[in-house]
């Protein structure tokens, strides 16, 4: 099987990485199928191109997405905005059988815009990460355990899906499927939700009109301030793409965010305590369930 | 100097041990005052006590307080409602210049409260802390390089002052002073908001009335929704404290939190694309003003 990706960052570095660390230890991939796999990669420079090719994270790459005229598998790790377009200009170099697929954390949008004029598409979203991007922060064992979601719809050939599952299942990550607005809503409340909260802290924060307070505020902020800011700090063009891309999504999930900060807020306004310590015990119980053993 | 305890948890059992470790190597404490020190510890618990003895965390502990009786300076380390009370009930026992201190995160009304029936007190803040709690996580080093307030009013005798300065210097930590009110306006931003701004965050995600996009979000969840929602998951208790504590500082911080968050929501709903781009560019400027190299 021929695997091409498109964008060889830290998504599509680690991709590749570990497609050829399942070649080079078969025995312990039982699962992959069609060995040997080749992977050809697509970068906008040329210089990513090499590196990629020099650091064994591909066999093959070029600045040319017509490389990828062969490929049987293609997977999009580039920006959410910028698939569409190269689905269409790549389309009439494409084998009919070629399985599309992209890494995007937002789905409904893109799985509707592709299927209509690409139906062997599955809409993917692998939940890895980390504070670091680009190439030389790719791993292997990126994907290893973690969700990798697939959104296949009524419309989706079974044997497109298969060429995707085979490819989650080399990276070690945890199968799940949903319908894709399912996706949307479920990532707004935890990956989209988070950012604009945590924005709305570090925005806040900004607001204290006395310059010895907000010296001071700089000053001793820790741990609570770092992890509750962190998102919210983030690349301003990730929280962009969420809010335009998830608006529908997003937007019920500020609103129902908005209640319990106003619900709150009265309590302490009404110096409310035995409502503010039972409210603060749930979410004392609740957030567990939201965490595997790994982010505990 | 004799050092009295109170409290042999997470940061009196680390004051204990910084204690002891700057007597075991005083050359590389140039500054530490009136050697030798002796500590003296004071738990509820006799088991606590015990351990703190054989774990050389104190040199003597008791669950009587007046064990306390000869000290030069008194920490208290238990919960901010509880040091009123217990100096009140300590008063008839102590010599006349013994000074007191506290570790509270909050220090306007603990300042008020015992200032005005011992004036030898000194409102103190080691920001220092952990996600374990108890003595078994104390450490010698939990406030080396760590800021560490003092809150001195225009009353505070020096002398009083300058002993639990060198406490201060003797923990390796970094000395601020601010008065009171400035000190409880500061951590309402940094400390006391991201609790209620997180904890709002887990509330939120519970509401979702989808059970299947619910379970979808709690396996989904990851970094982002972990680290936002990390303070807003602690004890109850501790959030409740802030609330009640420093309510007169906490509601401001609370009001500018729901304009910028209402901010955000009015940006997404008419598409102010361009407001919002800018916005998090700003976010992701200011967030390292407020964290030390250590926090990054």
């Amino acid at each position: 099987m021929k695997v091409g990706i498109v964008g060889l960052g830290l998504i599509g570095g680690s991709l590749g990485l570990a497609i050829k660390q399942a070649q080079a230890h078969p025995a312990t991939q039982p699962t992959i199928a069609n060995l040997p796999w080749t992977v050809l990669g697509v970068s906008r420079r040329a210089e990513t191109c090499q590196h990629a090719v020099s650091q064994g994270v591909v066999d093959e790459a070029d600045v040319d997405a017509r490389l990828l005229t062969a490929a049987d598998l293609i997977v999009f790790c580039t920006p959410p905005g910028t698939i569409a377009p190269m689905v269409e200009k790549l389309k009439p170099q494409l084998q009919a059988d070629t399985v599309l697929t992209d890494v995007s954390s937002i789905k409904a949008s893109i799985v509707a815009a592709i299927s209509s004029h690409w139906p062997n598409f599955v809409g993917g979203h692998p939940m890895a990460g980390g504070s670091e991007s680009g190439l030389s922060a790719a791993q292997a064992s990126l994907f290893e355990g973690r969700p990798y979601v697939l959104t296949p719809t009524a419309s989706t050939p079974p044997e497109a899906l298969a060429r995707v599952e085979a490819l989650v299942r080399c990276l070690k990550a945890k199968l799940y499927y949903c319908d894709p607005v399912a996706h949307d809503r479920a990532v707004a409340w935890i990956s989209h939700l988070p950012v604009f909260v945590s924005a709305s802290l570090i925005a806040a924060c900004g607001t204290e009109p006395d310059k010895t307070v907000q010296s001071l505020a700089q000053a001793f902020a820790s741990s609570g301030f770092r992890d509750t800011s962190r998102v919210g700090g983030g690349p301003p063009e990730l929280g962009l793409m969420m809010a335009e891309a998830n608006r529908s999504a997003l937007l019920p999930a500020l609103y129902a965010y908005r209640e319990q900060m106003d619900q709150f807020i009265q309590w302490i306004e009404t110096q409310n305590w035995t409502a503010i310590a039972l409210a603060l015990h749930q979410t004392q119980q609740a957030r567990p369930t939201f965490l595997s053993d790994r982010d505990r």
